[in-house]
C-alpha cells in the first residue's frame, strides 16, 4: 500500500525530532548524555512519591481511576494557580487548564490559534517542540536573532511591521536552547510591540524556578495589561517530565477553546499523575526542594563552564546562564555541528544537539550546539566536554 | 480584547461536548448518571494497584520519573501487542504506539490523515469524541445508518460511490451510542468495499473484550489483506479510564507519522501510568478480571432492560447489546431527547445522553438518547429508569 496519498497535507513535511531520535539512542546506558533536558534524577523524590501513590489509591482510588474533567483535577488546578501567581501570571478573566506537559499546552494553542500560513516570531534558535508543533499545523515561522538579553528589538519590530504576525513565542527565562534571559526592559518592549502591531504573545517558562545567580525578573505576563499573553509552565523540570503536568494559563475565551480541543485530543491528563503532582505541591517542601535543585545546577553549570574553559579551544565561545539547563555553544563557521555530533556519538559516546534543530531553517547546517549540565554526574559531565573538546581542538586548533 | 479574530478557522466551530459538560453537572454525587461510559468503579483493582505503584516508584523511580520514548514504555508495548495478538489485530508491517487514552490515537490519525474537506463516513449514531476530534481538523463527515447488524450496506456503497471518501470509522463491537455488533458479513463487506472505493478504515475496539453474551466476531483488521485497517484499542474499559492507557496498531508508515505528531502533541504518555498498567496485564489475572467485569456488565444490562421493559411506555423501543456499556432508546418522533435530558437532571437528578450528540447533524434534534448500565448500582438503576419512564408516560401515554 501506498499509505502517502492518503497523508495529510500537514503531516507530509513533519520529520521527527533530532532529539528524540537522540533520546533513543541513549537507551545505551554507558552513553554520556549532555543532550536531554531533564532535570537530575537524584533529586526525583522517588519516596515521598511512593508513599504518595500508594496513599491516593488505597484512599482515593475510585476518583483517580475514573474519568476526570477536562481541564483538570480540580485541587491541582488550585495548586497550579497558586504557583502562578507566585509570579503573577494570572489576570483577572483567566483560566488555568492543566495539560499533558507544557507540550500539550503549546499544542493546544496551535491548534485553537495557528492556521495554514500563520506567521508566528520565534527566538532563533527555539525550542524545537514549538517549532515542530508549530509546523504541525503548517505555520509559517519567522526567526529573531538571540542577544545575550534577549530578542533583538530593533529586528523584531521590523518583522512585526513587514509581516503579518499572529503570534510571539517566547522563553524569557534560560532559554532553551541559549540559556539566556530576557531583560525586563525588552519584556516592556515586547509587550509594547505587541500592542502596536496587535499580536499575542505566548511566553514559555518551564525553567523559571531553576535560577542560581542573578536577579528574577517579571514575569511578561504580570507586565501585561491587555490580555496578550498566555502562560505556559510545567513541574517538569521542578518535579518531574514523565509525570507530564504542565499548565495553561490565559484568558478564559482562549482556554475554553483549548479545553474543547484538549476534550478531542486526550479527553484529559491522567487522573493519578494530577493527583500525585497536586500532594507534591501541597505537602512537600517544594520551595526547599527547588532550593537544594538551584545549588545541584548552578554547581554543575559552574562545573561544566570550567570544564569548557580547560577542554575548549579558544575561538570557541559560549552562554553563561544564570539558571536553568542549558550552554549553548558558539563555533567558528568551519564546524557543522551536526556532523560533530554524530562523531561524537560514535567515537565517544558522547550526545549533545546540534543547533539546526533549534533552527527556524531545520535543513540548514549549524556551528551551534546545545549542551545540558543537569542530568549527567560530574565525572561524566568532564569526560564529555573532554570529548568534545579533543573534537574541536583537532579540527580548530587550540 | 476580542480573541475570536486571532481563532484558528477550524477552532471556530469547536462546541464542547455535551457528554463532557453533563460530566460537570454529575459532580454532584446525589445525580444518577446513566450518561457516562466508564467501567463500574467497583471493579477498578485498587489495592493492586496501590501496590504496584509504590513498588514501580520505590524500585524504579528514576525511569517512571525521567522522559520517556514517544512511542510507549517498551515492556507495555511488548504487552499490548500481546492482546492486540489475541484478536488477529497485528500484521507483518504494523507498529504500536501507546497513547494517552484511545481518543489520542483516534486524534493521531485525524491529524495525519484530515484536512479540511476530506470525506469520513461513520456510522450514524457514532462516538461523540471521535466525531469532534474529525470535526477538529475539518473533515467532512457523512452518517451511514446503523442496523442491528451494523451499517446498512447498501448505503455505504451509495456514500462510497458518490463520493470520494478517504476514511471510514467504525466501532463494530457493542457499539457507542448504540451497544450493537456489526456482523461478520458486514465485516467482510466493508473491507471488500474500502478495497473498491479505496479507501482506509478506522477500528476502534475499546469494548470488545466485554462480551457477555452471543460469541466473538472476527476484528476486521484480522480479515484485512490490504493494509486498510488502523486498529484502536483501549485499556479504559477492563482496567481504568484515568490512566489514559490506548494504542494504535497500524502499518509503520502510519505509526511513524503518528508518532512524530504524538511528539509535538504530549511528547509520551506518563511513564508511571504505562508502568503501572504493564504490571496490570503482566501480574494480574486480566481474564478472570475482564470475566468478573462481563458478568457484572451483563446482569446489569439485564437488570436495566427488565426495568426499561416495567417502566417505559410499549411505544418506545431500544437496543438489546451482547457486551459493552451501552443500550440506544429510540421513542417516538414527539420526543425530543435534549429536553427529555434537561428536564431528567433538573427534576429526577438523572443523567443520560441525547442522541444528538452522537449525530453527524448535532444540531438537528433527536428522539434517541443513550444510557449506560455500567456505572450505577442496581438500585439507582431501577430509580433511573422509573423517573425516565415517569416522563416518558406522562408524554406518550402507557
Amino acid at each position: 500500500m501506498d499509505y502517502n496519498r492518503y497523508m495529510a497535507k500537514r503531516a507530509v513535511p513533519l520529520k521527527a525530532s533530532g532529539i528524540r531520535e537522540m533520546f533513543k539512542l541513549m537507551a545505551d546506558p554507558s552513553v554520556i548524555s549532555l543532550a536531554g533536558g531533564s532535570p537530575d534524577p537524584n533529586l526525583f523524590p522517588t519516596d515521598f512519591l511512593a508513599e504518595v501513590s500508594k496513599e491516593i489509591l488505597e484512599n482515593n482510588g475510585k476518583k483517580a481511576l475514573a474519568y476526570g474533567t477536562t481541564d483538570g483535577y480540580a485541587p491541582l488546578k488550585e495548586e497550579l494557580i497558586k504557583r502562578a501567581k507566585m509570579v503573577n501570571a494570572v489576570a483577572e478573566n483567566d483560566k488555568i487548564i492543566v495539560t499533558t506537559g507544557a507540550q500539550q499546552a503549546i499544542d493546544l494553542i496551535a491548534r485553537v490559534l495557528v492556521e495554514d500560513e500563520d506567521i508566528i516570531v520565534v527566538e532563533n534558535p527555539s525550542f524545537v517542540g514549538t517549532l515542530n508543533s508549530l509546523r504541525s499545523v503548517r505555520a509559517k515561522l519567522i526567526g529573531v536573532s538571540l542577544e545575550d538579553d534577549g530578542m533583538n528589538m530593533t529586528e523584531l519590530e521590523e518583522t512585526l511591521k513587514n509581516n503579518n504576525v499572529k503570534l510571539i513565542y517566547t522563553i524569557p527565562n534560560f532559554q532553551n536552547p541559549a540559556g539566556i534571559t530576557m531583560s525586563y526592559e525588552k519584556r516592556l518592549k515586547m509587550l509594547e510591540l505587541a500592542s502596536k502591531y496587535d499580536c499575542l504573545i505566548i511566553e514559555d517558562n518551564p525553567y523559571g524556578d531553576l535560577r542560581f545567580s542573578g536577579e528574577d525578573v517579571a514575569t511578561i505576563k504580570s507586565l501585561d495589561k491587555e490580555g496578550r499573553v498566555m502562560y505556559v509552565g510545567s513541574l517538569s523540570k521542578i518535579l518531574s517530565p514523565g509525570l507530564r503536568i504542565g499548565y495553561l494559563v490565559a484568558d478564559a475565551e482562549i482556554c475554553d477553546k483549548a479545553e474543547i480541543v484538549k476534550q478531542v485530543n486526550d479527553v484529559h491528563t491522567p487522573c493519578l499523575t494530577q493527583m500525585i503532582a497536586c500532594e507534591f505541591l501541597k505537602r512537600f517542601d517544594v520551595e526547599e526542594h527547588i532550593k537544594k535543585s538551584c545549588e545541584v545546577y548552578g554547581e554543575k553549570c559552574k562545573f561544566m563552564l570550567d570544564c569548557m574553559d580547560k577542554y575548549f579551544p579558544k575561538s570557541v565561545t559560549w552562554t553563561k546562564p544564570e539558571g536553568g539547563l542549558f550552554i549553548l555553544v558558539n563555533c567558528p563557521s568551519s564546524i557543522d555541528a551536526g556532523a560533530l555530533s554524530i562523531e561524537a556519538i560514535k567515537n565517544y559516546k558522547v550526545a549533545f544537539v546540534p543547533g539546526n534543530n533549534f533552527s527556524t531553517d531545520i535543513g540548514k547546517k549549524s556551528s551551534m550546539f546545545r549542551l545540558n549540565y543537569s542530568t549527567m554526574p560530574k565525572e561524566k559531565i568532564e569526560e564529555g566536554i573532554k570529548a568534545i573538546g579533543k573534537m574541536l581542538t583537532e579540527k580548530l586548533g587550540n
